[in-house]
């Protein structure tokens, strides 16, 4: 598995199991976390449905969802798909894969929440790999209800 | 691909054959089968799903679906997501992934039956890593028919 | 992660990306592409859901779906598992996974679309690994729009 795959994997988990806060420390300082439709993109239209262009705005989104935000209560269940890695300029690497986010409610009832493609550039640190830009092309954009967690 | 991916992916390629035999011969004999649900497993609760804390108990549960249950005809197909793993204590690897689990119908209906991770540790053997403990912890509580056949 | 592996995410992602023309490339010449239900599969039944006999029929079918099909815009979003790949005969290289096939409408909205798996065999050529055969399993047999695009 190489390192790329290993974060992704991690990227998921972290969600998944609710630990935002570890799941922020997968960033690197002036990162990007875009969600963005697919047709959006494919235009190059500005607009996404989060933006977040550097790791303090990812700490005060975080910050909000654990003390001010109201959204329903939900298990995520990230299930990620093949990666590809390859390697980009100055020892950053680039890696891609498709994802479905499944979401269970407190009944325990699970519904298809969104599928997309994780596009992501990763930057080498003293520690490791960190995410310098993750954008979420999603397909779905009927999100149903307020899109509170990250994808 | 480590070795506990390969066992992994045989898990499930072999619950979707209805290989459950085969499927068998992947435990050891001191083996725990646990499904249990996320809420339950997050607060230490002992209600399972479904619970074989040895072999011998995972064999009679083959034999009573091939021989005795009566339950809804389907197939199954496993969809498992990125895998983890990680040495343990005395030769053993823990490793985990999410999954997600179709299920269709004669009609050729597919319905999403089951979301949720595997937790697994293996221990090695002559023959190569068997499962040690799967504990199978679902984010799907209301599983919509008997749970028959294992996730 | 192998060629095979490596192949097989291509393949998912060109069809995702709509890139058809470069996904006729993964295949050999003298192919074979089929979709076919499991049921059929398990029986050796020959009816298939689409049979392309050699890299010609795919080149037509491709063709026909740029300029004279009419179906219905959809983005496809392939969540494919884990992929188990085994040496063949002469150099050939044989490989399975299960995947996850959701399509989203022009509305944003998504649902799943068919779910089984990949059976591939690769035929090693001077530029790497091509496919000879690719038979896609389908679980969901009531596929309920015209079958467009590959699976």
């Amino acid at each position: 598995m190489s390192e790329a795959s290993f974060i992704i994997e991690t990227y998921g988990r972290l969600l998944d199991e609710d630990r935002l806060e570890d799941w922020l420390d997968l960033f690197a300082e002036g990162c990007r976390y875009e969600i963005v439709s697919r047709e959006n993109r494919a235009q190059n239209l500005p607009l996404s449905l989060m933006l977040c262009d550097n790791k303090d705005m990812l700490r005060d989104r975080i910050h909000s969802l654990r003390h001010a935000n109201v959204f329903n209560i939900h298990r995520d269940c990230h299930v990620i798909g093949l990666v590809r890695a390859e390697p980009g300029r100055e020892g950053r690497i680039s890696a891609t894969a498709a994802y479905s986010l499944f979401q269970s409610n407190q009944d325990g009832e699970t519904r298809l929440f969104s599928v997309g493609r994780y596009q992501f550039d990763f930057l080498p640190s003293d520690t490791g790999l960190l995410i310098e830009s993750a954008i979420v092309i999603v397909d779905t954009g009927t999100i149903p209800t307020l899109l509170a967690t990250p994808i």
